[in-house]
This record gives structure tokens, C-alpha cells and sequence, in this order.
């Protein structure tokens, strides 16, 4: 059988993951969490199955949770959703992308992509019939926006942004929006937004969700997360939203496709999301984790740069080794007990690059031993 | 926006259940069970939360559920099916669907679909690039051969098969078996297998699942559901089986679109499966439903065509009224209180039909009410 994906092999994260425990080493790779998740949200899952909500949910998800988050994205990004035509529950942020693209893409269309993108961007497309057209972001994870234009073709059919970032930890800013906007403005195209570490945003910055700018929002799908952020990734929960004429397009292709997501975890989600804490103290929560883990890797030859959001930050390590991270990384697991994600893995062509990504959304206790580990090299 | 599915609206389900609720209606129309699940199985999922299982299941899905799925292969099926190759969990039975045609179909592949056929079927085709080929069932609802035969042609790339079958509650025989055999052996093609009902099979008779045949396996996805015979239609998990080489390229798609599938639930099945009980008994406790719903239904004027798999009867009417299904059901729901689904919902050509489905996998007490109120007819 002929595959639509010949190049693609299994996920960097699935080995990594992998070998993490083959070699009994501290997992940073692979972006989850360590630690156990909100107890209360565990409780109200139960009470919905034992209160029987096991069958089928609405098709576009459970409306009081539809709800509960059109109201805050009123309160946070000031923007007017409305619950019943224009945001769908999707079974996961990667799953929302996919059917975005589903939704949009005819073949030969081109979607901008700027690298390193995660790592499933460019096999949807491909999947999809589409054609990535990749820009490297600069040194420093700034959008190169003049060479994002030069990217711009009569074929081109969306850009797909991702703030805050995966790998990188860098966020959109006001001028980041300017240049998007400009750049559509000389010539439409859909916007995919991948927002899935939405509330993980550090030193009081502000999110630049795409839902603050109803004119950006007029041709954009925006992905979330509920595993990201409420720390139970294996839950598989996401949504999308989009305005009313694309979630009606995006929900034909969702209707046949996954139909409706897990109920009991909606209804639990519904109850639970109305404590606005739930969320409000999700960026000081991971801000500790990093601002611990940037301390403790200063002991360390490894230079991180800069993370202003979601649980990610990267590192050269060139006072240690030349070695290209993909090799880098695999005698970081074996030899020393550390598992990482080489950077190169979010790159369609992964030569040359000398970057690791590390995950701090662990346990203060696995990010000491970590970091003791790696301040033997 | 173009939409790929210009002419899909709401599903059938979504509009007879919400119909079923703003009229009070009994509800025989979507099948799902309105009794509750298990609750040994609600049990197993909150231990696994409370235990942590929260964070993302492998990519192809839990091993210790793969396993003991493949236990059952092997004890019901005699089939050797290979857990770590050649079995793939998903987020529900129309989800693998989907994603085998996404694995298999390039732009203008045809795929034959016996009619009346499973909503998703057609729009799934299509989204996929693909012709669907439509062969009407007969009118006993057996499958006509030799106008299968006379359907194929040098662009025929699958067939779809549905046993037991929805909405017609019939099933597969030995003959059927060796028509399909013959009909590859022309001309090869895939085989896509909906087994979503696997269980709910009565009268002692066999479920010819493809996995018994391993000659036609080694061109078959064979798609399965727990929400479907656990009671569980809302938890949105499901599985595909597939010989080593096709589940490669099955998971090359699913790896990018859902990725993986809702852990605790995963975590939970693995051992309550150990007990075979739990799927041994289904056949008889559904078939115990659907002679309580035939029996009662004799006092009424529909005539309930033969049902020997799945929830689901077939009803004509025509001593009630000239008018076609869709109106009747529309008819029925508003004035007497009782939601089915109309057969030509499952047609491309909704003109011209009068079959009602009725979903008999419900309560002693609401088949008793539907029963009641028809009566009056
Ligand atoms: C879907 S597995 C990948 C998890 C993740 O988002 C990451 O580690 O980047
Ligand atoms: C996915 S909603 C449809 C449920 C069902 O399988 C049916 O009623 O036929």
C-alpha cells in the first residue's frame, strides 16, 4: 500500500518517550506532566458516569461547557463567541488542527508553516492534499515577516501561527499581529491558530489569542487544549473555534469523522471551569517551574533561551559538544539518564541543527534530578 | 467557504434526538442505550484516574487492552491477530472508519456501499477524495451478488461491509462470506469492515467477523466500538484491526490526527475484559430486548422485518399510512410520541422510502411506553 506519508516514521515523542524508560531515564521530552492532576476535576468525571452521562454528547460538545468557555473568552480576550455556532469540542488540539485543515484544504493549496512547527503541521497538510510551504523563523524565534511574504504565492491558502510556541517558548506580540495582519490584508488566506498552551504565559505578558482581533478572527480556526493545560493529556480533549460559516464547515467534516468527544469529561469540565482560578493561576504555576529550572541550569553548560510561554525551553550546547542534536540527544538518554527532544525534529530538513528542547512541566523533584544530571557533563 | 460536503446537513440522529426531547417522545431513534453502563467498568475508569492514568496512552493505544482484545480474537475468531502490529485503538468506530478510507483512497478511487448504509459512510468517501458506487440491498435486505459484480470496475478500490448490520439488523452468511471471497478474487480490492454491534448477534447464530478469514484479512480494516456493546456510546472508543503493512499506514494518519486515545478509559477495559463474561453475555441480553420488542409489537400495525444482529428492526407501515418515512417519523415523533429513524436517511435518495428503524437496545419500561403509544395507531 501506497502511503500518503512515505517519509513519516514513528514520533520523535513516542521514542523518546521510548527510550526514556528503556534507560531508565528523567523524561523531559514528551510534553506532559508528571505530577497528578487536579483531584476535584478526577471527582467530577466520576460523578458524571456514576450520574450516567456515558452517552452520546451533542455533536459540537456539550453545551454548558460550550458555554462556560464563550464566557471566558469574553472575560479574557473581550471577544463574543457564540456557544451554539461557533466553537466545536474536539478529542484533542491535534485532532482540531487535522480537521481544520480537512475542513480548508483542496490539493495543491499552499499553507505557510514557520520552523520548527510541531511536528504533526506538515503531515496534515500532506494528508490533506496541500503543500507546505516552510519559513525558518530568525535565531532568536522572531517571525521573519518580510521572508513570510516573499512566501506568499496565488496558491497560498492559510498560515499556520502557534503561540505560545512548541518548540520554541516564544509568544506573539502586538507588532507580531500588525505584521499578520498586513500580510492578510495584501492577500487573504485562512489563519490556523494553534493556541493548545493558551493560559501558560509568563512575567504578566499578555496572550495575543487570536480571539482579541475580530477581523483576524473572520477567516481563522483557533485550536485549544484542554489536556495542556488542566495536566491530563492522556484525556484527549481540545475544541476549536472559528466563526459561524467555518465551524459549519469544520463540523461536516467532524460529524463523520470522531462525531462527538467523551461526555462524562465534558459535563466534568463544564462544572469545573466555572472557578475562573482553575485557569487564572495556571501561568504562575508553570512560571515557578521554570523559573526554577533556568536557575538550576545555570550550574549547567547548557545556555537556554529565553521562554516567555507554554512548558517548553531550548538549549545549545556547544561548550559540551559538537554533535548534532538528534545524536546529542540519544547519548544524552542513554549515557546520562536525561531524555530531551532534538529541535532538528521539528525541522523538515533535521540536518545542522544543535538544539534541545527540554519540557519543565514536571515535578520540582524530577527538574532537580534532571539538572543534577546534567551538571555532570 | 466551499464546503467538501455541500449537500451533508445535521445528521438524522442529532435532528430525531432533539426532536425526542422538545416533544417528550420516547426515543427508539439513535441508538443508544438509555439503561445504565456497567458500573463495575465506572469503577475501573475512576481508579485509573485516581491512579494517575491521565497522561497520553501510546499511539496505537494501551498495550494490556490491545492484548486481551487479541485474546478474544484468538478464543471467539480463531484469529492470531499481533498486538504490538496489527490493532489500533481510536476515539470511537466512525473515527477507524474514517481513517482506514483516509489510509487508502487517492482522488477518483471508487468504493462500493451497500444501501441502505451507515450515515458516514458516503461523506467519508468523499471527504477522501473517493466515488462512492451505491448498490441497493434486496428488499429482504439480502446482498445482491451479482449487482455487486456487475458495480465493479478497473477504478474499484474497496468495498464496504456491515455485519451485523445497521440499519437493517441483518447479518453475514457463510454464502455472503463466499461471495465477497469471489468477488476479490476477480478483482482485488480493499475490504472495509464495520463490526460495530460484534456482540449483539442472536438465534445462536455465528457473527462471521473477516477476522475468522484470513485469506480476505489480508486486505481488510475491521472496524470495532466498546461504546456500542459496552452501554457506552458517549465514551467515544473504538478499535481497527488490519494486517500488519495496512495498520502501519493506518497509523501513520491517526498518529497526526487524534494521535492517541483517552487513557483511563483504555486502562479500565484491559481489565474488565479479562472477564469474558462481559462479552459472552451480550448476545443474550440484547436478544431478550429484541423478543420483548417483536412480541409486543405483534399488537400494532408496523410489521417488524426479521432482525438477527445489532439493535436495531426495520418496520413497514403501510396499514398505517401512504405517507414516506421521512414524514412519518416526523409525524410520529410530534403526535404519538414515539422518535425512530427513517430508513431513507441511509439512502442517497431519500425519495420513495417507507422503513422505519427502531433501536431496541433500551429499558424493559421505555420499550413497554413506545409500544403503548404505538399501539394506538
Ligand atoms: C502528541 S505527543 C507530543 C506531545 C507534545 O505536544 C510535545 O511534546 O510537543
Ligand atoms: C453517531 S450518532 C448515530 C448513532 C448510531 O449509530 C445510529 O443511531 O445509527
Amino acid at each position: 500500500i501506497p502511503s500518503k506519508l512515505p517519509q513519516v516514521g514513528t514520533t520523535v515523542f513516542t521514542t523518546m518517550s521510548a527510550l526514556a524508560s528503556q534507560y531508565h531515564a528523567i523524561n523531559l521530552g514528551q510534553g506532559f506532566p508528571d505530577f497528578p492532576m487536579n483531584g476535584k476535576l478526577v471527582e467530577l468525571v466520576t460523578d458524571a458516569m456514576r450520574h450516567n452521562y456515558n452517552q452520546y454528547a451533542p455533536m459540537p460538545g456539550w453545551m454548558p461547557l460550550r458555554e462556560v468557555l464563550c464566557e471566558k473568552f469574553e472575560s479574557l480576550y473581550g471577544a463574543t463567541i457564540h456557544p451554539d455556532s461557533e466553537i466545536t469540542i474536539t478529542p484533542g488540539g491535534t485532532y482540531a488542527l487535522y480537521t481544520a485543515l480537512t475542513t480548508i484544504l483542496e490539493p495543491g493549496d499552499e499553507v505557510i508553516v514557520l520552523e520548527p512547527a510541531y511536528d504533526s503541521y506538515v503531515p496534515n497538510i500532506i494528508v490533506n492534499g496541500g503543500v507546505p510551504v516552510l519559513v525558518s523563523l530568525n535565531d532568536d524565534f522572531s517571525i521573519p515577516w518580510d521572508r513570510v511574504g516573499a512566501a506568499v504565492s496565488d496558491r497560498t491558502k492559510a498560515i499556520m501561527i502557534n503561540s505560545p510556541n512548541n518548540p520554541t517558548g516564544s509568544i506573539l506580540s502586538a507588532d507580531d499581529i500588525e505584521a499578520l495582519r498586513q500580510l492578510i490584508r495584501r492577500q487573504p488566506m485562512f489563519i490556523v491558530s494553534d493556541e493548545v498552551y493558551e493560559h501558560l504565559v509568563f512575567d504578566g505578558k499578555a496572550h495575543h489569542s487570536l480571539l482579541r482581533y475580530p477581523d483576524l478572527m473572520e477567516n481563522a480556526f483557533v485550536c485549544f487544549s484542554f489536556g495542556k493545560v488542566y495536566h491530563c493529556t492522556g484525556w484527549k480533549l481540545g475544541y476549536c473555534v472559528a466563526p459561524k460559516a467555518l465551524t459549519a464547515a469544520f463540523r461536516k467534516i467532524h460529524q463523520y469523522n470522531c462525531f462527538s468527544c467523551h461526555t462524562p469529561s465534558q459535563v466534568a469540565l463544564a462544572g469545573f471551569l466555572k472557578d475562573k482560578d482553575q485557569y487564572l493561576s495556571l501561568g504562575a504555576f508553570f512560571q515557578e517551574k521554570r523559573d526554577f529550572f533556568f536557575k538550576g541550569m545555570e550550574a549547567t553548560r547548557f545556555v537556554l533561551k529565553p521562554s516567555f510561554g507554554s512548558y517548553f525551553a531550548c538549549a545549545t550546547y556547544n561548550r559540551i559538544t559538537d554533535l548534532p542534536d538528534a545524536q546529542f540527544a540519544g547519548v544524552l538518554v542513554k549515557d546520562h539518564g536525561v531524555a530531551t527532544i532534538p529541535v532538528s525534529a521539528f525541522y523538515q530538513d533535521p540536518s545542522g541543527h544543535h538544539l534541545l528542547r527540554f519540557c519543565f512541566g514536571k515535578k520540582q523533584e524530577t527538574l532537580e534530578k534532571a539538572i543534577e544530571k546534567l551538571t555532570r557533563l
